[in-house]
């Protein structure tokens, strides 16, 4: 159920724009919590179910397919362990959100479907600690360090890189990761305009509890599930 | 026949990018002013015919599906009421429209075609009288307000939220919605170049008349149409 | 053959995103100099061979379909009166176009393929001699001007409305108005950056002759004919 | 083999919107090093294995397809001449790279997906040397200079024109061709909202010898090679 619901997840952010070649997508297993389960490497629109794998808190494999894994499952791996409210996490290259990782300007919701994502989203910066690398979060300590920068919130941006979405399940940080993408090309878009009215920290409280109620986030979701199944 | 017309508006709209997820049209019962028809909470693209429910002047369900109802028919019921010209409302986040709500910047038509939105769009802010709160217009003390904005025009923007089309018939609300997308996109570029020329009061007056003429609404529905039995 | 072409080019500037519900395409009789073909008014991308009319140089119908003629059939028989080099016309609200007729900033060639277009577009505003109208050209007096905007040019902006592509021969008339499109979104990011290098009047004529032989202009042809043949 | 996926890179480049009606990809001949396929003059999305021509140092034909060459063919054969670690060559028109030639601003890698760029992309002004011309590389001393700016680089753009990239493996020069693509849109993109931090030159160099490796680059070849078997 939860692995057709991962299967769908890495194929409706493939579609809906968010992931391409790369990034990845994964939920804690929901009997062991100190596991979760993320594809093989492999582009996420074309997942499917045998290439799921199980992964254990430390990013090691203990079960599914057997190909290998992704090199940044430390990312995952670690906001598990920070966070035992979360149960789903993207970690991706969301176009619209890659300039303002790479200005330090902040991304806020401009409109109430992207309040979900909080009221600010903090940049991580690997070369802050880790000096130049290959941008990939690849070790504990590198999790550990972005994983801080999330704190309690639900959106990390990444510098010259991408972003992580933490939620507490994952058709809501399927949710997130979509509006955050749109939110981010209107944001880019307005503040050409001029200055920008975002949503006050009330609102996005207020508008991020509804928009993540079921009857909203599941009539995306069965929207979005839908246009997997057409051409265009 | 009309009820056709709805479930090809809702498809329509989504499919030309001015709804997603969210956001709805609906149409007055032509046999009885009080009412209207919408499709129950679904995403528009996917709704049919035995979605539809009929609604009352205070947005209670009297007829059609039994499912729930959108969270914002207040929007509708709101406007049929205080605008008896009005037989259709369509209530989307059309993209490029939001960073006009949200800077301020007056949304003008940039050319002839978006001309039947008016001169320029008014803009509702519900904090002004409601505080922080989740955007939703739910009330029919938030449909009032909302409705005293639109006043007797055709188009109002909803600061970090969406707008509003009303007009005469549907197949007019949607060319309205449709060409207001497309213009703000224009407006957006055009301002990057430099002092935009918009039409005069006068020419968006005789534009828009001749835009919504049967040969030409029509021209567009026939295209829009077409479109959704076509692949990609 | 010659209506073949024409069919194919109503659709082909539809799919390339030059034309939408809006704008038309025509091309002169071969055999009678004071008449051209053009569809009756239906939307470019749905045009059929029993669409096309035959109209004179008044813009009367003289064969073909009967149904209506587009509002706007005094451009194409003003081109035709003026230029006896021209044998196709494109009239389009290319949406990337419209913010350069609207705030009067040249629209120049920024690469070779766009250079047909010549070294700069002139812009005709129907206020200027007409005052406040619905914008469409309608009569013989309003194509006159237009015409006499265009000159001995191949293209013409219409502020708050579109532009005109004038060549000698169909297939060339929609390649110019292709790139024309492509060139002006071009145009719009580069402003962006800084000053702009265009190419010269001496690059923009070299290069305006080679991308219009039948090698180059055909391989587009080749390519937009199959696209039109596809899903997606 | 390799003419395999000769043709799938036409195909890629163009259903990944780097190449559009012009441009072209080539491959060194693994057994004689003075030689190179590419399509004969044909737009990339439509080459199959038969347009396949090989071409020796100088551009002539020499075996393949007798259809005409294209009239760049000197691009590639310059580069292999000065090149001897460069086995692939993708010369383009793509869209987002032309604002940065035509302006002088520097192209440089805002993300690690688009590292193997190089750290900045020098520019090619064909009149520095040549005067006014149709702007082609048509001759070995075009050529010559073009594969002097590029240097020992990967990547050099072409004021007016588009650009070329060179590099040791078909793949890997498909993955620079897109990946550079996106990286000029979010550029762009970031420009727009304040000062760009760009990857260091060493991170562009760690991270572009990492997103090249095997499982990274055939990770995107897969998916770009099943997306065009996919209508939309």
């Amino acid at each position: 159920m939860l692995q057709d619901d991962l299967v769908l997840a890495n194929r409706i952010l493939a579609n809906e724009g968010v992931l391409d070649a790369f990034g990845h997508v994964s939920v804690r297993d929901p009997e062991n919590a100190q596991r979760f389960a993320i594809s093989r490497s492999r582009a996420p629109d074309l997942v499917e179910k045998s290439d799921l794998q199980i992964l254990d808190a430390s990013g090691a494999r203990v079960g599914g397919s057997d190909g290998p894994s992704y090199s940044e499952v430390a990312i995952h791996a670690a906001i598990y362990r920070h966070r035992p409210d979360v149960h789903a996490v993207v970690h991706s290259h969301s176009p619209s959100v890659i300039p303002f990782g790479a200005t330090g300007i902040p991304l806020r919701p401009i409109f109430h479907a992207a309040s979900a994502m909080g009221s600010v989203a903090p940049v991580f910066d690997i070369a802050e600690r880790f000096g130049d690398t290959d941008m990939l979060v690849r070790t504990a300590q590198q999790g550990d360090a972005l994983a801080a920068v999330l704190g309690a919130g639900t959106v990390a941006l990444m510098r010259g890189h991408g972003c992580v979405v933490a939620k507490g399940d994952l058709r809501s940080a399927v949710f997130v990761a979509v509006y955050l993408e749109r939110n981010a090309t209107l944001v880019l878009q307005a503040r050409q305009l001029g200055e920008v009215h975002y949503l006050s920290a009330g609102e996005a409280e207020r508008a991020g509890e509804m928009i993540l109620s079921p009857m909203s986030r599941d009539r995306a979701w069965e929207l979005w599930t839908r246009r997997l199944n057409r051409p265009g």
